[in-house]
C-alpha cells in the first residue's frame, strides 16, 4: 500500500538533522580519502560508475538514507509509475516514458492498445522511413536524396534530442555511421528559423514538426515560416516534412505530411527524448540502430533504478544525497559539469529535465509544502567552466554542489601529445585535480589565495560516450528527479508554471492590455 | 581621498534592512503599475534604456541606494580606476579595458607608452591586417584568399568574442557585411579542436591564437593540434596563423605567426572583448568598421556609467539594486533571460564576468568577508527557456531575480504572420507577459494553478540588436560588475580562485599523486 507523504512528515528524514555532518575535507585525505573514492563507489549501467566518495556523506549517513529510501517508498512508488498508474495526478495520467525503451513490469494498456506494443511500433515506423530515407526510396520531388534533417520543436522537443544529437554527431562520423546533418528550430525570434534556413539546402531537407498537441504557437509559427521558405524555392511542403505529434492532434491525419510518428500523454516533453521525439531526428541523422542502442543504455539504467538496495541504484543514490544537500545542509543550486565537448548542451537539458520537474511549491494534492523543493541546475563543459565561473565554485560565499562527468576515452582518436601527455589525458588530469582542489582544498597564509574545501561534488565516470552510454546518462537522470519528486512528494510530471505567461502573451497580441502590461507592450512597439 | 570600506561597515548599508519591503504584487497593478513602468526608466547609450519597474524598489528605496553609492564612493572610485591607479590591488595591476574604446579621464602611462595610443595603435595594426585579408593582399601559400578565421582561446579568449560573434553574425549577413566566418576552438578536450578542424578548410583558414601568457595550456595545446592539421594538409602554419598576446610574452616576436597584435595585463580575459582580443575575430569576420561601431557603443555605455546621479547611471542602478537582492533580500542567483536567438551565448559570458569577477570571500585586503558577494548567473534565450526551467522560476520555492533583454525588430527582417501577429511581436509580447506573470502572479483556487508571484525583473529594451547596442549593453554589465565588487569591497580583477585546479592537475599528469587524488587518477586511466 502506496502512501503519499510529505517529506518533512518522515521520521527517517527528521533523523537526517541530527547525524554529525561529514567533514568533506578531513574525509577525503590522506589514506582515508583514497579508501573512501575506491568504496563509494556503484556500478551503472553501460559500464558507467557512480562515484559518491567526494559528497558529505558517511556509513551512518547512507544507512539513514536508506531507511528515508523505505519510508518514501521509493521503489513501490516506481514500481507503481512504470506499471502504469496514474502517477501524475494533476492532469489525470500515467507516467510511460520507460516503456519507449523497455518492459520493466507489467503489460500497460491504454487508449485501447498495449502501450509498450505501441511504442515499438512507432520505432519500427520510425526505421522504415529513416532506412527508405537513406537508400534514396524517400526523395524530393525531383528524386534526390535528403541530405539534411531539420526539427522543428521547443522546449522538450527541442533540448533533449538536440543535446543527444550534439552527444553522438561525432562519435557518429568517426564510426562512419554519420547519415544526414541535424539542425534544430527552436525559438519564435523569427531569425532563428531565418538563420537555419540559411545556413541549409532546403531542396534537399526533410523537417520534423513536433508538438504533442499540435497546438504549440511557437512550433507551428516556425512551421508556417519553414513552408514559406519551401514555397519560395518552389518546392512542395509536404513532400519535405513529417509531424510527431499524438494520435488525436490535427496533425496526425493531414496531408500536408510524409508521414506522421505517434507519442502520447504519457510522456512529458522532458522525458520524450526516448519517445518518437528524439526517435525521428536521431535516427534519420544516424540510422535506427544507434537510436536502438542508445535506447537500450536507457533501458540497462532503468533495470538498475528499480533495484531496491541504494548501494546497487545510483539514481536512487544520487537522488537521496540531492535531497541532504538540498534540505539538510541547505545548498540551493547545482552545476552539471560534463569534461566532454560532445556533451556541451547536456546541462541546457538537465536544466530542463530538473527545473520543470521539480520546481514546485505545492505536493501533489495541491497543498502548499513547507520545505525547499527542485534545485537550480546549470553548467557547462570542463575544461572550458574552469577559465569562467569555476572561481565562484572554489572562492565564493555559497557552496555549490557539483555533478562531474569524464569519459577516458574521447571520441574521435585524433589527439596530440604535448609536454608529455595526451589532451584526453589532460582533460581527465583536470577532471580528477578539480574534484580534489573542492573538496581538499588548501590552506594558505595569504587569504586571497586560501582554498577553503569542503564543496562536494560527484562523478559518473565512463569508458566513452557511446549510444550506449549516452542513454544510461540520459536515464540515469530522469530516474534521479522522478525519486526526488516522489521524495518531495510534489508531482513532477505536470508544469502548470509555463501556464500564465502563455495567456497574458496572448492578450498582448489581442491588445486586451491595460495598465503596466499595457505599458511594457507599448515600449515594445507591441 | 577614496576609503575601502566592507559593505557591512557602511551607515547607509544598515538603514537598507530598516526600510520597508516593496510589495511588488501590489506595486505593479493598476494604474499605479502603468505609472511605475513610465516613471522607472532610464535612457542608456544607444537607444537602449533600462527599466526597473518590476524591481522591489520605490523612491524611498532608491533615495537609500543613493546614498549608498555616495558613501561607497562608487563615483571617485571608478574615476581612481579609469585614470590608471592600481585597482587590481592583488596582482598590482592598473585595471584599463574602459581605454580598448574611448578616453573617459585622464591619459595614463605605462610600460613606457600612453596606453589608449597602444590600444588604438593596435586596433590600427588589426585593422591593416583584416583589409588585407578581405582585400587578397593577405593570402595563404596558393594565392588564396582566407575564408574561415578560426580563434583558439579559453575562457575570456573564448566567451566573450564568440558571444559577440554569434550575436552579430545573422545581421552583419543581413546588410552584406559579412566577410569571412568564424569557428572557436576552446576546450582542451581533442574532439573540440578535431570537430572544429573536420568542419572547415584548412587551407583557407587564419588562426587567432588568443593567450596573454602565452603560456595557457589548453590554448597552447589546441595550438599542437591545428599546427599538426596544417602540416598534415602539406600547409605552412606559419602562414595561416596570427597571435593575440601581451609584448613580453614568448609568442610576441616569433616567426610562427603572421602578425602579432597586443593586449596587456591591464586587461583582464573577461574585460578582453574590446581588445585586440575581441577585435582581430570580430575585424575578420564583420571588417573593422563594424568592430568601431562596437567599440562606440561600449565608450558610450562608459560614459554614462561615469554620472554620479543613479537615476542617470543605469550600471550604477543596476549594480546596487542586485546587492539589495542579494544581501537585504537574500536572493542567491539571477537569471540573464535575452528575447534574442542572437543573444544565446551572451548568458555564458555574463556568468564568466559576473562569477569570476565577484565569486571572492576576502576583500580587496585579502580579509575574509562577512556577508555574500557574486551571485550565481545563468541563463537561456527566451521564447525558450520558457518552455524549461521558466516552470521553477514561477513556481519553485526560490525567487530568482531575473534580467530581461529584449528589442523590437529583429535582426533579419524576414518574418511571417500566424494567428494575426508577427513572429517578432509574438517574441516581444511573450516578455512583456512574462514580467507580468512574475511580478503580479495569479490567484487559483487550484493551488497546483496558482502564481504567487513577487518575483522581481528588470529589463534592458532596444531596438534592434546592432554593433553598437551589442558594444552598450556588453560595458553596462561590464560596469556593473565592477559597482558591484566595489560595493562588496571584493577586488574584480584577478582570479585566484582558478590556480589550485591547475597545479594539482599538473600533478596527476606528472604521476606525482597520492591519496584519494591518485585512486581518481587511476579510475579515469590517466
Amino acid at each position: 500500500m502506496i502512501t503519499w507523504n510529505n517529506l518533512d512528515t518522515l521520521a527517517s528524514y527528521k533523523e537526517l538533522f541530527n547525524l554529525e555532518k561529514v567533514d568533506l575535507k578531513e574525509a577525503m585525505s590522506g589514506e582515508n580519502g583514497a579508501e573512501r573514492v575506491k568504496k563509494y563507489s556503484i556500478p551503472m549501467a553501460e559500464g558507467l560508475s557512480y562515484n559518491f566518495a567526494a559528497k558529505q556523506v558517511d556509513d551512518k549517513l547512507l544507512e539513514a538514507l536508506a531507511k528515508l529510501a523505505e519510508e518514501a517508498q521509493l521503489t513501490e512508488k516506481f514500481e507503481a509509475l512504470y506499471n502504469g498508474e496514474v502517477i501524475n495526478t494533476g492532469e489525470k495520467r500515467r507516467v510511460l516514458h520507460h516503456l519507449t525503451r523497455g518492459q520493466l513490469g507489467n503489460a500497460v494498456e491504454a487508449d485501447g492498445a498495449d502501450k509498450r506494443d505501441f511504442y515499438t511500433e512507432q520505432q519500427r515506423k520510425i526505421a522504415a522511413f529513416a532506412e527508405k530515407v537513406h537508400a534514396g526510396e524517400i526523395t524530393n520531388a525531383a528524386g534526390e536524396k535528403f541530405t539534411t534533417v531539420v526539427q522543428i520543436g521547443i522546449g522538450g522537443s527541442d533540448l533533449g534530442p538536440r543535446a543527444m544529437y550534439l552527444a553522438l554527431e561525432n562519435w557518429a562520423k568517426k564510426k562512419g555511421l554519420f547519415k544526414m546533418e541535424a539542425k534544430f528550430i527552436s525559438n519564435v525570434d523569427p531569425d532563428d528559423a531565418a538563420a537555419v534556413l540559411a545556413s541549409i539546402d532546403v531542396a534537399h531537407s526533410v523537417f520534423i514538426l513536433v508538438s504533442k498537441s499540435g497546438t504549440t504557437l511557437e512550433t507551428l509559427t516556425n512551421e508556417s515560416f519553414v513552408k514559406d521558405a519551401l514555397a519560395n524555392a518552389g518546392l512542395d511542403p509536404s513532400k519535405h516534412m513529417v509531424a510527431v505529434t499524438s494520435e488525436t492532434s490535427p496533425l496526425a491525419k493531414s496531408d500536408d505530411y510524409l508521414a506522421a510518428f505517434f507519442m502520447d500523454d504519457y510522456i512529458g516533453g522532458r522525458y520524450s527524448s526516448t519517445s518518437a521525439v528524439g526517435g525521428a531526428v536521431l535516427s534519420l541523422a544516424f540510422g535506427p540502430e544507434v537510436f536502438a542502442q542508445f535506447l537500450d543504455g536507457a533501458a540497462a539504467a532503468d533495470k538498475t533504478a528499480a533495484d531496491k538496495d541504494i548501494r546497487k541504484n545510483p539514481a536512487m543514490l544520487d537522488a537521496l544525497i540531492g535531497v541532504y544537500e538540498r534540505n539538510v545542509l541547505g545548498y540551493p543550486s547545482t552545476a552539471v559539469l560534463p569534461y566532454s565537448q560532445a556533451l556541451s548542451r547536456f546541462p541546457a537539458h538537465l536544466q530542463q529535465l530538473d527545473m520543470e520537474s521539480n520546481g514546485k511549491s505545492v505536493n501533489r494534492f495541491g497543498e502548499p509544502v513547507e520545505y525547499v523543493t527542485g534545485p537550480l541546475i546549470f553548467g557547462e563543459p570542463g575544461t572550458n567552466g574552469q577559465h569562467s565561473f569555476y572561481q565562484l565554485l572554489h572562492q565564493g560565499t555559497d557552496i555549490v554542489p557539483l555533478q562531474f562527468i569524464g569519459f577516458r576515452k574521447n571520441q574521435m582518436d585524433t589527439d596530440v601529445v604535448i609536454q608529455g601527455s595526451t589532451s584526453q589525458q589532460k582533460l581527465c588530469a583536470n577532471v580528477a585535480a578539480q574534484i580534489m582542489a573542492f573538496a581538499c582544498g588548501k590552506a594558505d597564509d595569504n587569504r586571497n589565495k586560501n582554498f577553503e574545501g569542503g564543496r562536494p561534488s560527484s562523478i559518473i565516470i565512463g569508458d566513452q560516450l557511446t549510444p550506449g552510454a549516452l542513454g544510461a546518462l540520459l536515464a540515469h537522470f530522469e530516474n534521479k528527479v522522478m525519486f526526488q519528486g516522489f521524495l518531495w512528494n510534489v508531482n513532477s510530471f505536470d508544469q502548470e508554471g509555463v501556464q500564465l505567461g502563455k495567456v497574458l502573451a496572448k492578450r498582448v497580441l489581442a491588445h486586451e492590455t491595460d495598465g503596466a502590461l499595457k505599458v511594457y507592450s507599448d515600449l515594445l512597439d507591441i
